[in-house]
């Protein structure tokens, strides 16, 4: 069996590793000494836990092991599920020593790491993501919260975890549809910063989509390398943190439009990161191979049938407009991403105007 | 006028100033450039807005302010509260730029802390404390949270503000009570790290009373030094901080005994100090001075009439017990303190068993 693979986010005294491997959830690698003390609050939901949960706990051998499954699903992520968990902690007698593991997809990484910031004002955090957008992206950085009935992830906060530990056999059940939305953030990584991992990835999309191990582990470590350098220069996102939002501006508004969890939310990343290449100023050449790359991981090229005017409102009210005004993440050209507030308003009205009828 | 007093909270990027003086909050001090943006929610509640809210508007005169009152008291320091204040950020179109501001006391500022500290992972925060208890501990070193039904400030966060603007005029309209819970916390800077300060509060108690300008202004300005200080170093109470906490264990048990809201927590603060000073191994002499100070204030001075059993169950429960194990702030003189799991049980059963029946 190969070694892990491990690499770090630094942040000061809040750097933490990521670790990636086959076969470390039951054991292969240890998880306790990342514990603050003995007692933990494993947080699942109602699909992943009877797939892991017990093979986790195998490795949690020698701790005092409380749980809690969530219901399944972008709307339970509320501050309800946030308050079910923290009464979780309070029935179990959790102290400043208990440490919260979220076991499964975003959303109970977000839920769980927010209860976890917010519970007697922090206690000890582990991420175990077991989907691939978890392990390539939300998983990382430290940001947690739930959606407000007026917003995605108004309420929340930036926590960062003290390991994510990332078994890629957990991909083995992933349903078709989320591997390949997980791809889409992998196929952003490359757009947005890394022209060489970018190429990879087109010599390699037919072995991702086949799950092949070995493939998955370096898109996985390439991504989280990319991630992690990004998250340490800009923790809170005051600036180049924005550059991983490459397409989600499009994004957010397809999934408002069309009620979230209608698209996933990878499959409205891969519309919205077309979107931001057809507005961007970059050779032709490279917007078509953008549009290839994500067309061969199985991924939507274009965003359903929204009317163009419905897509800007939304935009419009999406939480990264600053002071009203809209901002997008261009491209130079493949690997070479920026941060503007400059862009064509007809070039837009073009872009917003592309729907092709599949919702 | 006399120049308001400034001191700086020092925590490297989140450093943030206290300005104390008179006048203040109606434009003696120009609170707009410490806004992020021209927007502003003032969280205030249904006691301290009818007073000061119109007076904060016009320092405000250029910015565009909305503003929330909440029902006043500790029963009301809940989620609700904050999904209320969330609420009604959402409902004014707040963004990243938006400016929360606390007017009120301890509650209110833990209140608005906390929304302030969730809302988008972090807007900007400024508190105006207008009762002293405030103004010399709650609203200084970034403590946010609210109450579970089954603790204290058991959800909440360290957030820190931006300013803390204290106007000394606000303590006209306070009422006695409150007036001496406040001088509680007072005392117990004194006592737990400046003899000079304790002896300077035993010539001018009287003053402090009778609310003396300059009196309130000085013990103001010296109790922010000693809680920036500690804060400074141990922002998130991994050591020196928990000094801060001298009398508290006793004082949450005793709160928590007689139901929140019945002592005011600065009179459960005091009990809680004589106590404190009872069980730790010091002269007699230093002894009486802090009884007859606190006494002096106007201040209880042994427990209410609780059995001793109750209060020790209660002080394991706090959320301060760390591994199941007591620990508690002793002296070792007046002005020197230091944080210990070594005291004597049945001193600590002697200490629980001076209640004197006032409830």
């Amino acid at each position: 069996m190969p070694q892990p693979r491990k690499l770090n986010v630094e942040l000061g005294e809040r750097s933490y590793p990521i670790v990636i491997g086959s076969g470390l959830l039951g054991g292969d690698f240890d998880l306790s000494g990342y514990l603050s003390g003995t007692d933990c609050l494993v947080v699942s939901n109602e699909t992943v836990a009877p797939l892991y949960l017990e093979t986790l706990k195998k490795n949690l051998a020698n701790n005092n092991v409380h749980s809690i499954n969530l219901a399944d699903g972008e709307s339970f992520k509320t501050m309800a599920s946030v308050e079910s968990v923290i009464d979780s902690l309070v029935r179990s007698h959790a102290n400043r020593d208990t440490t919260v593991i979220a076991l499964g997809g975003g959303v109970v990484g977000d839920i769980a790491g927010f209860a976890a910031a917010c519970y007697m004002r922090g206690v000890g955090f582990v991420q175990v993501p077991t989907t691939l957008l978890a392990q390539v992206d939300s998983s990382i950085g430290g940001k947690t919260g739930v959606n407000h009935p007026e917003g995605k992830n108004l309420i929340g906060a930036f926590y960062q975890p003290r390991l994510v530990l990332i078994d890629t056999d957990t991909l083995q059940t992933l349903p078709d549809r989320e591997l390949k939305a997980g791809l889409a953030e992998v196929i952003k990584h490359g757009v947005i910063c890394d022209a060489e991992f970018f190429a990879w990835l087109e010599a390699n999309m037919t072995a991702l989509i086949a799950r092949d191990a070995d493939a998955l582990a370096h898109a996985i470590q390439r991504s989280c390398e990319i991630k992690a350098a990004v998250v340490s220069e800009d923790e809170t996102e005051k600036g180049k943190r924005a550059l991983l939002n490459f397409g989600h501006t499009f994004a957010h508004a397809i999934e408002n439009c069309l009620g979230y969890g209608e698209w996933l939310h990878g499959e409205a990343v891969a519309a919205g990161m077309v979107m931001a290449a057809e507005l961007s100023d970059i050779d032709q050449a490279d917007r078509d191979r953008i549009t290839a790359l994500i067309s061969l991981a199985g991924l939507p090229v274009a965003p359903p049938d929204i009317e163009a005017d419905k897509l800007l409102t939304a935009m419009e009210m999406d939480k990264k407009v600053q002071a009203k005004q809209l901002r997008f993440v261009l491209l130079n050209s493949i690997g070479d991403a920026y941060l503007t507030r400059e862009f064509s308003k007809a070039r837009l009205n073009e872009v917003l105007q592309r729907g092709d009828g599949r919702t």
